[in-house]
């Protein structure tokens, strides 16, 4: 009786993982395998016990069923863990969780899962950057129109577009960057935080745990880990998915029967694309990410309302977080892999493109013009007047505008046909854009630190 | 490797089962028969042929594995529905799915769940309507302090503000109702809601498709059935949460050690309260009710984002509805059934409540003073500064109010100290809420039409 | 400095007006006239001090400048309210607020308020559903293409796309009436809603009070009334203007420079659509609700976080309060006028939908052609496969649907020439399109009570 | 007639200087003669041009009333500022405005604004964080019981509580420190980012204004620099203010009349507590910033909606971010402020402390006996049990704990007389929480890069 969409059909298998059940006892053992050595090496207990229980705190050894079945009767899980680790341990049994509190173990944990979700996303940005640093490469030149309030501006290149994408991926680069070491962070600090449960050793101990482990200490704890941490990791996780919205939002634009500039993949062969319609092409992937990004993104207000505790901590963060950082995570990284599939397997139409700027009829060239007359002398203002006057009859007279300002007079004196002709050709107007991409792909190679094309 | 909690930690069977697949492709199939039978109603096809889709069209005939098989070659899942019913009868097997598009059958579907989903919901609220008039009636005189700003006010019964709550759930049962008629609606009109597919008997067989299941008609639907009602739906059920989350939050808050005025019930012999305090009794249901209230509150967002589809409807609804409307209703429901435990089976410690009363030192019956005074003739204002200066002063001193007051002449000029005794006891001081609390079980009864108690 | 867009630049008088501080005095004062005269007809407080605080109690007489300055002194609102008005009584002055409570007072002037901010909505309503039923009966028959996915789909009419506006508009106006009773909701029941100041008129007074006020009564308040009564209203129209973003979103993809179907109306005179693009006609109003929308939306939870209060009541809500109520009101009000305004004035350009329709080159007829098959005998799995790899290989040749049907011959096997023609016309393809705009501005009339055609 | 509650009643003067409209005006003027004197320095302008245009391009010249005049007429804001400009700049004023579109200045002023906003927050946070510092200074070993799930846990010291909170606020610091590059950039790019207004010379001028006015450059801009910059700013005020929210709320529940352990200062003399409570001190300040940063929160989601903006922009992201950017900023200034009030003035009543944790009877520290007993040699699972055992006895015998352990022959067995009333004194038993004090202030100093205490 499945019931959770994460479980039957979102998701992929690697990050999935990381919000297991079993990842969850695993990287509980891993803290308290490391804080069994912590103590022995400050001499709190004796090394073989510590090496005991870094043998036996395993996966192979500590059984999942037999975890769930200790839980099943103390209804606590760190302490059915606690039980299941000492039951494997024999006299060395006594030195588990020694001084700890449960969420010490449980924040530690988490830490671990985050590193792990972390480098799952990392790796995904990286992927969709090289995806779309080749898009860009290849569209570098490839003339579109630029469209402002959904009406045609001016020219544009794909692969400029592109490139605004891959910066914005490489900002959240370097916000993952700058968030991991507050996000990685564990505590091995007792009830409250004051270390009391661990006497003298307290510092030393705590140190030695996340040191081992790879992660950063909390500074002033409460029973748990400062929930900002957790409230920001969601949060850049969250403006990822919602980045994502935007480029297969444009998709879905580009992808539209009057424009059909892009299209995502289609295996005409099989699927079907309405029950009804048969010649539908849809921008599936684009449409499925556009959905996804909005519950990701509303995860964020809870996971800050976790944030408001009752002194040393109280209980309402934790059936909130158990929902919200596996979508979270799982989502973000379901969502960057389809978002990357769209990228690699996008059919680019530079036919249409070209058709589209065409249809313009010339409009779209009214910047272009009133430029090329201001580089005449005409003040801006009049230029800008003079070529809305022009464009205004032209479109109410049903002409292209090419052919209003050629039977313009104030124009005319300015600039000769030819010249004409050549200001009013959209390749000849897209400013930077190409020379913006390589300028794109540069920053990203600079930033993976290895060449992309 | 399961991940997502609804799956093995939260959620009761029965809204779990209305939001399977299971169940998902029981009401698709219900849909899809009664559609045959219209057909059959008004001629379009045989009858004989809408008996044998009817007889065919149960999850016995057409199994998941077989559809879930189809889909995984077709990637469409209407279309594979309809192909595994088809296949199951023969030459009726061409009169399936006649006129429909895909989503007449999801939509309508939908909202046969819908209907099961507030069916669960609307006894939840019974069940602890039912529970808190019991605990109400029990403790209609049971004086305790009232607190605004978490400060002492002045004195209520504790039957009275379980009072609030249930005039609260009356008004939600209100809210369902009305939703009812606009959450549980259908669409038979095709692939824009022009019903162009079903011709001429277009409006007899979409009315007699919806008679037959129970449900309203979309009157001017797209693709889609008008998404305003599932963000009513999903708002009404959050608000839901959200209440509880505010009862919950209260005894969380009574149960404070040093409050300690009622207590969840706690099985003292097994239950392991903190792996490291062994003396902890948490409210750990009434926390848990907190934070899932947050997830719930959380979807109403993204599914009013839903409603703004980009003409007859895009596919960006679809991924998001697979997570909000099972996780909103299972967790409502999954709400509602463990603050009705909470109430059921909540410890009230009188003793406590009057310890707390007389820890205030008579300064919560400064109004009842003020008042006596005004009622002997003073001026309320005077009245006011008069008490509000005694009880400063008394404050400052460490004195009691009643004790202060007695030694202040302005006041013992206007009242004995046998009436200033009576006018400072707090029972006496309740104003009418134990008749509030009569009131609000006759109006529960109404509502509910049944006796309660 | 002003910096708030609500007060330089957003939402209309009226509105504003409702929740202007001269109408928060206002309906404060209009509260505490009612409170006197309700003492005064149980016999609680003379009749003569009763008229006098009536004749008083009005913003003539009790001036905003006064009550700020009191408030400058004493930093509450409510007293500075109470000495305001009673300095201007005389003897009578003794007999105001009696038994009350600050929030029985501000609590009911919110009622007042809000019953006003509801007539305003209702209003705007009724207007936008008469200007959407004269565009809608304009076009009746007005064929355009219907679109799902942003790809054409099948033929529809524009008068028809209206009715689905108009229809879920009236759902609104229902919703509207059904809150209304649950928001319009007083208190008169002091500190913690026991009625205890009031001693045992206490029921009675309050009646008195809603009574004279048109408002109902809290049942079982604490110090106030529900806040579920607040986050239902906050949602509802939030739910209006989610709606309006939902046609906004529409216009401007219907305006598009592609599909160029609709447009806001432009003043060609004076307006610079642009400072650089000479040319633009942006769909300005449909982009400013658009944004509007999504800020009213955000409002919803915060909302629901106030009901969430401690004990009798905290002071949380109050701060937030005063943003959410008058922003929520005053843009919801303000993007129902907006979208008046498009729709009003909206220019439909047939010529292009048709346009759009013909370049879809016979494809969005795939599916008349296949029922038409079918009605032939064909059965509709095999006509289904045999339109989609039709349609699939004139897509693959470039050619159109027609051609290349006429080209096939199992299917003109089945079908004339003249047959497929008139098969193909989208005209003949709208389904009861027509037909349901009339039952919309049929349901529409009965609803709004008035002929509107 | 005032409406918005920023106007007449929330908010700091200088932040709200920064959102005013004197101060848009104030930087798009620098912002225009920024772009002046770049066109100059690569000679697209004559320098004498540029001088004139920058003398002019002041308030003091361009009038917000004519700038307003303009705008009436022309009903665009950018424009209208242009014309005011070359008004006042004779021959110069062809010059205005060159290559730039409206938003190349809007966005490029608002970064100046953001600048000036995330100065104001970082005092902000400094001034709190020394206010807090000397607060946990002062109270570095005030012993207090830590409550989890608002039950007694074990001993903490106040100041080691405030630690947790300056430690947080640190991280925020280093959050702004990062998003600041992110947040303070603007663009030069044209209509739709490819510069082409700018011919050859647009890489160079948009780097000499961005240089001039201190901000950094959008790499690849659309009409817009990115909104994911938006979003994160939106986000990080909003942590800040939640973060505030948790502190407001530990202030409320620690000032609760059972709790009594801080309060926040109160004028006896003048302000009123309640109309009819006489003796109430509520926590007003914490209240206050409990509602309000729901609000700031709540603006996180519409602003992450305003990324997905379409193709080169949409104005949707306009209307909305009017609202949310000044509230955000604004808001979250007047909760720093007011947090900061809270601390610095804050009562702190250790008498109280001291016998809240005296009410415990010993049962807080049942950690402190379990730890003393494992010490002793006993397995800690069975310390555990037997603690457990005895205080659950104790307490059903309304013992309490340290009398039952005496009486307990297992427990004394391990434990003299005298080693039991040491562990059991709370101040042996608060970690080192007092040396995680020290190391906050001095982790405080580092931060701030000055001497604190």
């Amino acid at each position: 009786m499945l019931i959770c969409p994460l479980d039957y059909r979102y998701g992929r298998k690697e990050m999935k993982a990381v919000f297991s059940e079993e990842n969850r006892l695993n990287t509980q053992l891993l803290v308290e395998a490391a804080l069994a050595r912590a103590h022995a090496a400050v001499g709190n207990i004796p090394k073989e016990a510590a090496e005991v229980i870094t043998a036996m705190a395993t996966p192979e050894h500590v059984r999942l069923e037999r975890v769930k079945e200790i839980e099943a009767e103390t209804k606590h899980d760190v302490m059915a863990l606690v039980n299941a680790i000492s039951e494997q341990c024999g006299d060395a049994g006594r030195y588990v969780h020694l001084g700890a509190t449960s969420n010490d173990i449980v924040d530690t944990a988490a830490a671990l899962e985050f590193r792990a979700a972390l480098d799952i996303v990392q790796r995904d940005i990286d992927t969709l950057v090289i995806t779309m640093c080749a898009l860009a490469a290849r569209h570098r030149g490839t003339v579109m129109v630029g469209r402002t309030h959904g009406q045609f501006a001016i020219p544009t290149t794909f692969g400029f577009k592109v490139s605004g994408y891959i910066t914005e991926m490489l900002r959240h680069r370097q916000r993952i960057k700058e968030l991991r070491p507050r996000a990685c962070v564990g505590k091995m600090s007792g009830a409250i935080g004051t270390g009391a449960g661990f006497g003298n050793s307290f510092f030393r101990v705590q140190e030695l745990v996340m040191n081992d482990l790879g992660l950063g200490v909390e500074e002033a704890a409460t029973q748990l880990v400062g929930r900002d941490r957790y409230a920001e990791l969601v949060f850049v996780l969250s403006l990822i998915s919602t980045s994502c919205e935007r480029y297969a939002t444009e998709i879905r634009n580009l992808q539209r029967s009057e424009i059909a500039e892009v299209a995502e993949a289609f295996d005409a062969k099989k699927q079907v694309g309405s029950s009804t319609m048969a010649q539908k092409k849809n921008p599936m992937l684009s449409e499925n990410i556009s959905g996804l990004a909005r519950v990701v993104r509303a995860y964020v207000n809870p996971q800050m309302e976790c944030m408001v505790l009752w002194h040393e901590r109280d209980l309402s963060n934790s059936s909130a977080e158990r929902f919200i950082l596996p979508h979270v995570a799982v989502l973000t990284d379901d969502i960057l892999a389809k978002m990357n599939d769209v990228f690699a397997h996008l059919s680019v139409n530079e036919r249409n493109m070209r058709r589209n700027i065409d249809s313009a009829n010339g409009f779209i060239m009214a910047e272009a013009v009133l430029l090329a007359l201001a580089s005449k002398g005409l003040g801006r203002q009049e230029a800008h007047e003079l070529v809305r006057k022009v464009a205004m009859q032209a479109e109410a007279d049903g002409k292209g505008l090419k052919e209003a300002l050629k039977a313009n007079n104030a124009v005319m004196k300015l600039l000769s046909a030819v010249e004409l002709d050549a200001v009013m050709e959209p390749t000849n107007y897209v400013g930077k854009a190409p020379e913006m991409v390589d300028r794109t792909i540069w920053q990203a190679q600079a930033e993976l630190g290895r060449k992309i094309l």
